[in-house]
């Protein structure tokens, strides 16, 4: 694709999100939107070109409300991007750990620092991104409240790090992708992203699956999601490691139609390299 | 099995689980704890018979906790109860909706409610469980606070409903499952829960789902979990409609194993049965 005139992010800056859309797009200026939402509105309505989104972490598993946005939207994936994320805690300059009696953060970054916040013994407060939780101690002077998010928040709105690298495991990734309304992935596709329904019978899901073993293509994720409406109906979010314009793909599609209830391809896209290795 | 000495679950009298909990031993004493951990701990440790815990929502999905203790602790599944969920947004007696500056509830919950929770713009907070938000405001004198709980726990704690049904999908339903030490289901098992892992090459997935598919027997569910310690490396949960005394269900375990990595039966135990149709 060509290069963004912008991209728009969830949450304010200092977000990881932020740090995913300057990996992704390295010279395109980019621009905090205060929730999920908007940015999928957005994006949805062509009033921004790309937005980048949290889809899944390595420890605390999928971003719920990605996965209903992009199963409800019009919008492609475009990219991926994996971000290394250390959660710090960050407080006004002077708190100390045991002044804390009140914690903000994403429920995503509470998650992945449950054990670290089960010992501390504050309250909770859930906000919509990681980035908010550190902008609103400074701006609110919000004493005896800390924030999880990244050190980079730290840096940005002059807070001090009480506690670096708070998440359960050390090696803790999250992975975004870039939506838009056009289909254009941003280089030559090498992964599909697929989201469809099986009838509830027995093998249902084995023939769908077929599809893709039966041509040697793997899927490197296969995630069930209620369909909210109906109790107890899933349909299924899978990532497979092939491009759409791979002859094999495009065949293991044809044969997914033919098996499955509904079929949508949620984008086609270069897999993330870690340029870091 | 025997009829249990009590039962333990995870919140405040008042709980959906406490309902739970009821529904599954109509004559069985039913004690809080205050956290899910705590009722892992005590019923692994052999301290309570038999714990009920929450273990996935017809809208929001899995809770992620469950899962986790599941594949870790050495407990069994020997049952599970579905119970309709019906949310309501309860306050101090006098309290009006735009009064309303604080809501706390589980964060299940306050996902099922999120529609209704945007519109009315107070600050959300997490806690332990829904019952745990409602009891607070009484035992604190929360004047401002809302909980997101049942219409059970207004009756119980005094409180007002301001606001019913309050959930985004009218017909809202958790299921829980009945965890032991002791592997005895609580009646003649025809649903059964495993755990496995498969390697990540083309078609692994396929061929453990085929010992299943080969034979008939329907899965229910299907869900992908990261194993945590090691990014992008998933553990697959599958709920399959057989018990295992059935020997297609012995065979198709035999079968599994030979497939994947690890293969565990985390219980074989009856089909919830909703009573009232």
């Amino acid at each position: 694709m060509a290069q963004p005139s912008h991209v728009v992010y969830p949450g304010d800056p200092g977000a990881f999100a932020e740090e995913a859309a300057e990996l992704l797009f390295p010279d395109v200026a980019t621009t905090a939107r205060p929730a999920l939402r908007a940015v999928f509105e957005e994006v949805e309505a062509g009033r921004a070109p790309v937005g980048v989104v949290p889809l899944e972490n390595s420890q605390a598993g999928s971003v719920v409300e990605t996965f209903d946005h992009l199963a409800q939207r019009e919008v492609t994936i475009v990219g991926e991007v994996v971000v290394r994320v250390d959660h710090a805690l960050l407080a006004l300059p002077g708190t100390r750990v045991e002044d804390v009696k009140v914690v903000a953060s994403h429920p995503q970054a509470i998650a992945q620092c449950q054990e670290f916040l089960e010992s501390l013994g504050a309250e909770i407060v859930a906000v919509y991104a990681t980035s908010r939780a550190a902008s609103r101690i400074v701006e609110e002077r919000r004493f005896g409240e800390a924030a999880v998010a990244s050190p980079r928040a730290a840096a940005l709105y002059g807070l001090e790090v009480l506690a670096a690298g708070i998440q359960t495991h050390a090696d803790n990734r999250t992975r975004f992708v870039a939506i838009s309304a056009r289909s254009e992935p941003v280089g030559p596709p090498d992964k599909t992203s697929i989201l469809f329904g099986t009838t509830n019978t027995p093998g249902a899901l084995h023939r769908c699956l077929g599809a893709f073993a039966g041509r040697g293509l793997n899927m490197s994720k296969l995630e069930s999601r209620p369909l909210g409406a109906e109790p107890w109906q899933y349909r299924f979010y899978a990532d497979v490691d092939a491009g759409l314009p791979d002859p094999a793909m495009a065949e293991a599609l044809r044969e997914l139609e033919a098996h499955a209830e509904m079929v949508r391809v949620l984008g086609t896209y270069p897999r993330w390299r870690d340029p870091t290795g």
